[in-house]
């Protein structure tokens, strides 16, 4: 990590974090997506030599873009950059470094986005507006207006087709593994390819961690189809995990369309039903990207679905599984490998959705517990004792209400957690 | 705790939590309140033998009552018999046991409530729907009917004028150290007492803790004016602490004023310029039953004081303020003894309300670390970290939008508060 320690608002942590034990066996096969070319390099960004803090990723002409970003209302510079551009829908580059956020900076943040911005457009022959950006790191250390500007040059000489471990290293801040995804689907009679890659762990760690994901592809997509493809798909992943309930001034998800796929029927608006594979393709891409993410949540050794059905919309769904998701006290139930439905029943009532206790149902794994308000008879904590010290964990809170559903992932809360995040400094 | 782990939603500790290191000395001096008769027992509701479980308070014909009820859309049977016969604003006896929450118990939760009113209207003469009722303990675990009622006719015998601490014994859980208050003050030329108790320490285990508290006055105030009193004082005091965020199935602050006093001239309104006093005193006792709670939250070793200014509205402060105290991220670095402004910042942004990266502020202790925006120049993290050594942290956050203002309270996140919520298992 970047600068010293007195004004930094945090200290990273002083020794490497083992690997997750909930993380994927091995970095997945990632195909390469016509019209991009990526890096991932080690330029000096951060503290300790050799470690990867530079991405670029170069956009053949005509690439579409868009995204959603952080609702922080202290959002990171670049973040309000990629904010004024995205509505434009064009992109040519991409740069994310690691190390520093450029958050809390100020206008020396605003000056260094602008010449990064300035300098890829030199070195890419586009516009500043077509390149994107993203920060993570260190919140409130302004650094010189050429701290990123300056190494694009050797970026640029780095570029390949191949690079996706590289680059889904570069973005890594603590990080245990590096998360990315790939997918291959027609739309019409032309195959298109998805790939990204996404970093995270604490979600979020605004001095550290942050919600980062960037998927391409090379399907032709206008941008304004696009901008409505990658709501609905964030909606469901990228909207539906977390770890501590805290909220980065840098998240940032962005999907970038090349148009290189060739024999591709037009696409005209978001409804057209050659569409119907790709935008299941995209959820589906988004939702193992940010699974991944909560894989690497700070200090997680399980992970946990919530499912929550009979709600009275989706949104209350969705609402009603946060608010278990995000209890400390059923993350620590999970940790300490108890089936503490009381908790759940509390975190339902704490939701403020419509609920009604006579009608509240639960159960762990394959156990039902409570049916209708009440404990099913004859209900056996043994077996829901032992499910619960493996290490994938599945919650069901039927509500009787109505006809909502919804998905949550989350971790559970553990020392690990606290060690992290309270215990590292000397 | 009551009943076998087999369907409790979990088990409580094995062991006697250490007494909190931010509880205060000793148990304060309580004055009597005319017409208050009360009694803490242990009539073998809990396990362990000898441990009190029950409080009755009985009170003089003509007390008026009024309260704030938990939010939690699943709440427990005597909140929602609380609720339902609060608006009558009358009172002659209130039951409260520990041990066991009559939450999540369907019908047979319904029938242990009204026979308990039932009997205690038997035993003081009054109608059942003069008697509030409270309960904290295990959720999900249905009693018999005469659970309660069947202890009642001995908690008469036993009530005395001067049982403070025993009953607020007699309400604990998980709290290591029982908690009360006392004031006088002066309505007119006449000297009234509020004197009450409280619980909780997890905020809120609903299988174990819980926050409840009673207040006790000898004052004449008709229930209208004091339904007015109750939630303008619980605003700026219960409503202002949390120790994770979590909301129980059964929070409960009644106010009852028995009319005793003598020589008080006739209140007919809240704003009443006689009860000025008296409003002050409220706020006071209720503040420093809800910062005992937070000293007692599971876990903590430092006591924080979170102020924000500055902001679009009261609301908007409060909401700042309660974003910053519940984020994880910011609980563990207080617990690191870590100055980790980046993460104030985060909890800012997260909070929803209208901010301005460039106009934020913030200390900590007597240091000011940002100014508008910007870290402040020279800025020495040294003795910012050597006032997080201590026990007793306060936050200052500027918005520098308007003139809203709040105070929050709450405490750290440590290893302490993980062991007690997942570690207990055996």
């Amino acid at each position: 990590m970047a600068g010293n320690s007195k004004n930094t608002g945090g200290t990273p942590p002083k020794k490497k974090l083992a690997r997750s034990p909930l993380a994927p066996a091995r970095f997945p096969s990632v195909a390469p997506v016509a019209g991009v070319r990526l890096a991932g390099r080690a330029v000096g960004l951060k503290k300790h030599k050799g470690v990867k803090d530079l991405m670029v990723a170069a956009f053949a002409p005509g690439t579409t873009a868009a995204g959603v970003l952080t609702r922080s209302k202290c959002p990171s510079a670049p973040v309000e950059w990629c904010r004024t551009i995205l509505p434009r829908g064009r992109a040519r580059a991409l740069v994310v470094n690691s190390g520093n956020a450029n958050a809390f900076t100020g206008n020396a943040g605003d000056l260094q986005v602008a010449q990064t911005a300035a300098e890829a457009a030199h070195l890419f022959g586009c516009r500043a507006q077509d390149v994107f950006l993203a920060s993570t790191g260190v919140i409130g250390e302004p650094r010189a207006p050429d701290y990123i500007a300056g190494k694009l040059p050797q970026m640029k000489r780095a570029l390949g087709e191949k690079s996706w471990k590289s680059a889904a290293e570069a973005i890594m801040t603590t990080d245990t593994f590096p998360k990315a995804a790939s997918r291959k689907v027609k739309i019409g009679k032309a195959e298109v390819t998805l790939s990204g890659f996404a970093k995270g762990s604490g979600m979020i760690a605004p001095d550290m961690a942050t919600m980062l994901a960037f998927v391409f592809t090379d399907a032709k997509i206008p941008a304004k189809v696009l901008q409505r493809l990658v709501r609905t798909a964030a909606d469901d992943s990228f909207n539906a995990i977390t770890v501590d309930s805290d909220t980065s001034t840098s998240d940032t998800v962005l999907l970038f369309a090349t148009g290189q796929a060739k024999g591709q029927p037009r696409i005209a608006s978001a409804g057209d039903s050659a569409l119907a594979d790709f935008k299941a393709a995209l959820k589906d891409i988004f939702v193992d990207l940010a699974q991944q993410i909560v894989r690497d949540g700070e200090g997680a050794q399980k992970f946990v679905t919530i499912n929550v059905t009979g709600a009275e919309s989706k949104r209350a769904a969705r609402t009603v599984g946060l608010a278990i998701a995000n209890s400390p006290l059923v993350k620590t139930a999970i940790a300490g490998e108890d089936p503490n439905w009381g908790r759940i029943v509390m975190a339902v009532g704490k939701a403020g959705e419509k609920a009604d206790r006579d009608r509240l149902s639960i159960g762990i794994g394959d156990t039902r517990i409570t049916e209708n308000g009440q404990l099913v008879a004859g209900y056996d904590e043994a077996p829901v004792a032992a499910y619960m010290k493996g290490d994938e964990i599945t919650i069901d809170v039927d509500l009787g209400i109505g006809r909502g559903r919804g998905t949550v992932w989350t971790c559970d809360l553990t020392h690990g957690y606290i060690t992290i995040n309270a215990d590292y400094r000397s």
